[in-house]
């Protein structure tokens, strides 16, 4: 067991500035970080680039892009020249994926298809621009209970039939467990993503209830839910992934608590369930 | 457009009494009503039978049995009682299908596998005891958001998976707009459904956001939501399907209203949307 392969998500730990986030990570041997545009924008792009890089931290994702969905054609430009600019900043930063949360549904509309063949527009446009710069697209399948707001992209098997109308180094997916770990499908399609090399991040976060109001920010601890961590990650190891494990949780209560605190309660989960 | 086929949900309009619920039917000329055990056990089982069958209203559904999921034998053995006493209340009651919620994960196991093989020989042993009393069991597939707490069989695939395993005069499946809408192999579910004869009940409800805390009562009035209704209706007609079509909304802000008035605007909303 070990933390070679552990990086945490910016998110889990969002009351930590940038440097105290380095500082708890370089403290407790964490080699990894997953970021998040706003508080990297935040802190500086370069700025938060020099910091990781002088840390000897691997920055392991960047989240997060998408949000294709939209019919307005203005709408539209504005999303691709968005997502241009955050796989500008993936690369500075020195991370070769970007997450991507595709969008929901627009006001008014019933058409899951149609939103879905948007996202494909999208990544065409994007895909290529991405492996310029030495950057993979990650669509990351969210739980459908985020169907209509969110991400119309809900399990795995929808978000490889996008990935592979592109090629592996443009297009690929995120397994996060929180959002296919009731699919009985799921690990068929974690094969599958491995075959083509697509599997581009692994996440972490346990299943709890009751869900919170919004149910955005009710993402378990991991250990305290109802997903056996071992399982998901024998699962992505069998189809070859060999590359960090971040965990990322949006928890009303772990953001009430001292950041340090929970960055190593978070890594003795890990060790306990998932190392 | 016709109300032929309209049943509603007790579920929907739980404010109002047994008899006001029969009266409220017989004023806006719906034709069935699907019923809950608790509310009927209230009111007595052969008083409600007597009630509806004196008013001409068919009783599409009784909800619910289920909840096969435990692991104590005690504990499984009282489940199966109560489900042979709801297959006996549904004979009584004169409907010729049970809808079972078939139960989240046990506390402290997180073996989604082991919880549906329980299910399946829950069935084994019920379905015979059914059919004899012309009663079929309508496995519901649950929203995924529902895995842990409540079922573990999320998906029609899942659900058909169990079914099939019996004749179908003794098992099959709920079609329920509300749980399968974001699923795109859905429609191939409820072929695979039709073709052997196992779409049991067809039932409605919205999709609204923001979901509410512990997501029990945010069910949305027909209309108001992301779900084509007629979408759905034209998929499970052509898998043969003629049968009842139920509204079954939970929902907090429709239970604080006048139930008449919920009702007569649920039988104007499916004509609008589903008729």
């Amino acid at each position: 067991m070990s933390l070679a392969r552990f990086s945490i998500n910016q998110m889990t730990v969002k009351q930590l500035s940038m440097p105290e986030l380095v500082e708890a990570c370089r403290e407790l041997g964490v080699p990894g970080v997953g970021l998040w545009r706003e508080p990297v924008q935040s802190y500086g792009v370069e700025a938060t680039a020099k910091l990781v890089r002088d840390a000897g931290l691997a920055v392991t994702t960047l989240c997060r892009g998408g949000f294709f969905t939209a019919i307005d054609p203005d709408e539209r430009a504005r999303a691709l020249d968005d997502n241009r600019a955050a796989i500008d900043e993936a690369a500075t930063l020195g991370t070769d994926t970007l997450v991507l949360v595709s969008g929901g549904l627009p006001a008014g509309s019933k058409d899951l298809h149609g939103a879905r063949e948007r996202i494909a527009d999208a990544l065409a446009e994007l895909g290529p621009y991405a492996a310029e710069r030495g950057v993979r697209l990650a669509i990351e399948p969210l739980h459908p209970m985020y169907a209509s707001d969110r991400c119309v992209v809900s399990t795995l098997a929808q978000a490889l039939d996008l990935a592979e109308r592109f090629p592996a180094d443009q297009v690929g997916v995120t397994v996060d467990t929180y959002h296919i770990w009731w699919d009985d499908t799921a690990p068929a399609q974690i094969a599958r993503a491995g075959a083509s090399g697509r599997i581009h991040t692994f996440q972490l976060a346990d299943w709890t209830t009751p869900l919170p109001e919004g149910v955005l920010n009710g993402r378990g601890q991991i250990g305290d839910g109802s997903i056996d961590m071992r399982e998901w990650r024998s699962h992505v190891e069998a189809a070859g992934y060999d590359g960090p494990i971040e965990v990322e949780l949006f928890n009303d209560a772990l953001w009430a608590r001292d950041g340090r605190e929970v960055l190593a309660e978070t890594v003795e989960r890990f060790l306990e369930h998932a190392g």
